[in-house]
């Protein structure tokens, strides 16, 4: 029995709140369960030296935890980003890169900025799926405006974690599941069902190629569930964006 | 005419939400207008080694903005924070520490952190409006538990800009009036009309002792209405928060 | 009765030695009892990228104090400058701004240091006192070899603390009285009699709003004294520098 | 065919060299064709504060190039190390702690240094391989001198990394292949079969759930012959340290 | 003939003027002709946990130019001290230990500031002779107050720079000559004639066997006046310091 | 009687080897008894912005010591270089510049790193006789290619440390020496016997003019063997590098 009444292969009551902040061309509130975070993507046409004339564009994230998204105070990064913070944020952007043409994107690059406002697991997760609905809204003007063409983004993309916890393989991991699994994975799939990321980490006990076979099953059908979400949201127009401050 | 149509002695909008996010003891998302920060107050029995032994506690604040809060990204600040940054956290420490009995409040410390999750304009004052109530709220538990026996806060805290735009005198500055204002002031007053903090500057001309008496008077009429909506809101039993994660 | 004998409203011995040091194009070493201040002011006509075209100068400040200037050594800041170091080169910069006209000036930036030699209280104020001085001074060469067409100087300007202490507003408080205030004041205004700066801080106990009136005057009388000695200073014509080294 | 000429399932000519340097307890130089690790391992018997009265030890490992590892010339990480050091990093420790019985290694931590002397692709599954193997020579001091009672190790530790360059599944990747790969994973497997952890990245496409498959397969034969090296040379005993210098 | 006049072996003028500022225990301006230094000793009763229970106590120094020391503006060193700055303040620290007695010391710390405020060559070497009149200075009051029994001090110490300029041998060289010096040496003795540090570079061409012998007679001349100004000041009683701020 | 045997005047068994590893175009593994240092020399085509049109070269130096080196773990010096790091690094760059001729290497730039594998004192001067091999190798291929025409090594380079111990004077010291000695000090000589540094310092007592005589005839000694090696090597033609990875 899980500890919030779920079955093992059922996600979190999720949603995308899109346009939570008025200024930044995308921006997102992703909700799985207790974990919230703020996705917002910004983009910039003052392309950095080495992007010029390659024709191609950029994507990059960051990430970070607010200090009172969790029950313990988070320090904030000021000494420059932790080892786990910069993972996550190669991760992301990573990522979201994978599903992008950069040659459509053209000479611009997307900043993407994924804030935790509550941490209960799964952050990382959370934050891209979030994060390309962020993206996806901040193309919309650009190209209304016909600056970029041709869409970049070539699929629909999710995310989930997985685990192993007594023995058992579940779907989409709370605190504290998370912090007892004796295996953690984070799985990255794209709308056609193939792997971006997988990423599973034996935190007690090595697993075994059956476990393996189990989690990536359970991640397969977890994602699926998102992308459809994904895949409504972005049927809707988005609202118009405030003309600046 | 100000742009968003106010009289020059009217505040923006504003609200405050309570219980925004559900793991820091105190999580208030305070409004003036478009300007949204999230104050959050969490309280650390771990005292520092100064503070033992002496019977006393701290209130100690940091301030942040998230990267997508404004039309052009801020940077994050991972070298350490910025000249403003720490004038601004520096402030807000001080401005909560003089309605805090430190000796009531006895050898605990607590942590507040205001994070702008969308700026414009008046986000320091903004700030410690909210981060007042954050600190409220906190108390509560510690207080019901009977580990805090006297209530520490002595007053209630309001601030407010107010500045000098075309030689009129204005309350509660948007962005657009606070880059353009000849003279710029931030007030922080006690409930009972007394001044903690008169932090005046001219922008671009110095200003006159006749000038400074109309932005105190008009900063005073302010705060006043701050401080009536923040004792409704203090009159209100906070929601219990949830265990934990 | 103050500690060193002097009457509320009288400052302490005062005063600028030009010509300090050979090598700044200004050196000016200013003393206020104890406090003694050495500023000097560089021009440089190597302008930084933002500045080009522009038509227009800037005057900016740093600020530090020598580890032996205390009684209690004062650590080097070799990890960036603390919070209360760089709110004071960011008064300091701003104030002798209000007092230049970077139109004036034109194309290069005077970088003005300020480097305590002995810290006994009101050591941001006696060097806005002193930095004008400098950079008056180091203005003189660039004028004379017609570098400058107009003086960029709009106004003298003086600044001086004030303050609550047992419930007597005073003037000028050297460190034994700065420390043990109730509200602690600094005040820039220019020859005029217009304010530049009024940052005004309860230390202990909120002030009112006849004390903050009280406060404004007695540092109005001070700068107007400190103005006149400014103005005799400046009337009297700099040596010529040394020819480098 | 692939650029050295080996068919996809072979690995490179490989090889421990062990006390390559004299004074730390375990050093082992490791070689994968061209990529050469030298890994020392150093007991640190004063242990952290948050270890002591545990029961339990601790094995922590820091990664780092040589500037001239390379043909590019690598910069020092003076400002802290890059995101792709942490990452790798905190791999191998992680690594290393799922085979190491931390209540059999007692209150004492293992510092682990994997310093890459040439690089040509695989550093981080050749450091996991080579850090194995001088943990496992640091521990025999300390057994037989009783300090430690039962050997911490649990099972031997290999890993490797595999790919899909051109759409063919190849194992150990070369920097040329490594660069040009679609997908890139790399494998830790303990010597009973099972995954410690399982890192797969799509640089260009992403990748089906046969490739995976295949991936994963493919992993799985390289490390077996990597556990068999590294049981014939644990069987030798290690040569006598230096005593100190 | 050198730039300034003198003969080859001719020292610039130089004075040590006492007490220059007035919190430090021992406060010494060091001038060489155009050179200025201020030195600065103050003692920390509470040693460092290291020295503790060892009956020995240290001596260390720290070096810094004031921005306006040089006609090129010298920036503050906020991101660390330099290389040069290092080398200097070790160097500095080295050579005071060589003649104080640690155990008569005691277990207290002696901290040595040394601050250009006019530079012209030879800073570290004027930094030496007024820091060791600072030390000793400093060493006063705690000698009459019973808390050090015997003089720590065992000798006087002196420091000269030397070079070859245009193949002659010269002593004591201000910025113009040690910008051009083919060899440049720093030497620091004792009272009793004893080398503490020589530090010779080829600036440009390596020096012979016989140009080294004539720099350091060169240097002992030097040092030799040196230490006898030294020897006059000392017998001088210094002056009571003001008792704190 | 020395710990390791020798007579007073004796070097430490020494050696060079080259082509030490594959990718920088100079690979020098110096050996002097137990200490080991890998010297790396890259050239960088790709001059910096100062360098541009002056048809000079430079060469500079890094030095580290890797974590395993020592008895004790040496911590990486990820916050910047420590001061004795930089000294060395210092040191080396200008011992190599002083038989580099600038213009004949061109406008390009050879970044030298040695790292210490193995540390048992003299490090910083076997790094000197390595590097110098490395440099001269790592020149051979653009002076082959055309790229420079004329040999810009001007001399051979040899260094290394000499100590009174016990009041003897000794050549080469180990460890156990080093950190027992009264006087230590590190020469640098040229192939004609002329000085580039000499840096001596009085660890405990102070040193006679005819001690350092001593020393400097003992350091000449060792240093001609050096060169004679050196010269030895330099006639034997290079190994082709592998062409890049």
């Amino acid at each position: 029995m899980r500890p919030d009444g779920r079955a093992p292969d059922e996600l979190r009551p999720h949603s995308f709140e899109r346009d939570f902040t008025a200024y930044a061309a995308g921006s997102v509130l992703v909700t799985f369960g207790y974990t919230k975070v703020l996705c917002t993507a910004m983009i910039d046409e003052d392309t950095p030296r080495w992007m010029r004339n390659s024709g191609k564009g950029w994507v990059t994230a960051e990430y970070s935890m607010l200090p009172g998204s969790s029950p313990e105070r988070i320090r904030r990064e000021t000494n420059g980003p932790k080892g786990r913070t910069q993972e996550i944020q190669r991760l992301i952007g990573r990522a979201l890169r994978s599903v992008c043409d950069m040659r459509a994107l053209g000479e611009r690059q997307v900043l993407i900025d994924c804030d935790v406002l509550q941490a209960d697991g799964g952050t990382r997760t959370a934050a891209i799926c979030g994060a390309y609905l962020a993206l996806s809204d901040a193309l919309v003007r650009p190209r209304q405006a016909g600056l970029i063409e041709v869409d970049p983004l070539t699929d629909v993309l999710g995310a989930v974690s997985v685990g192993v916890i007594d023995g058992e393989v579940r779907l989409d991991l709370p605190y504290a599941e998370d912090s007892t699994a004796e295996t953690d994975m984070n799985v990255v799939m794209t709308g056609d069902g193939r792997f971006v990321e997988v990423q599973g980490t034996a935190e007690a006990e090595p697993f075994s190629r059956a476990e393996l076979e189990s989690l990536l099953g359970l991640a397969e059908k977890g994602i699926r569930e998102i992308n459809e979400l994904q895949r409504e949201y972005m049927a809707i127009e988005v609202a118009p964006r405030p003309l600046g401050r």
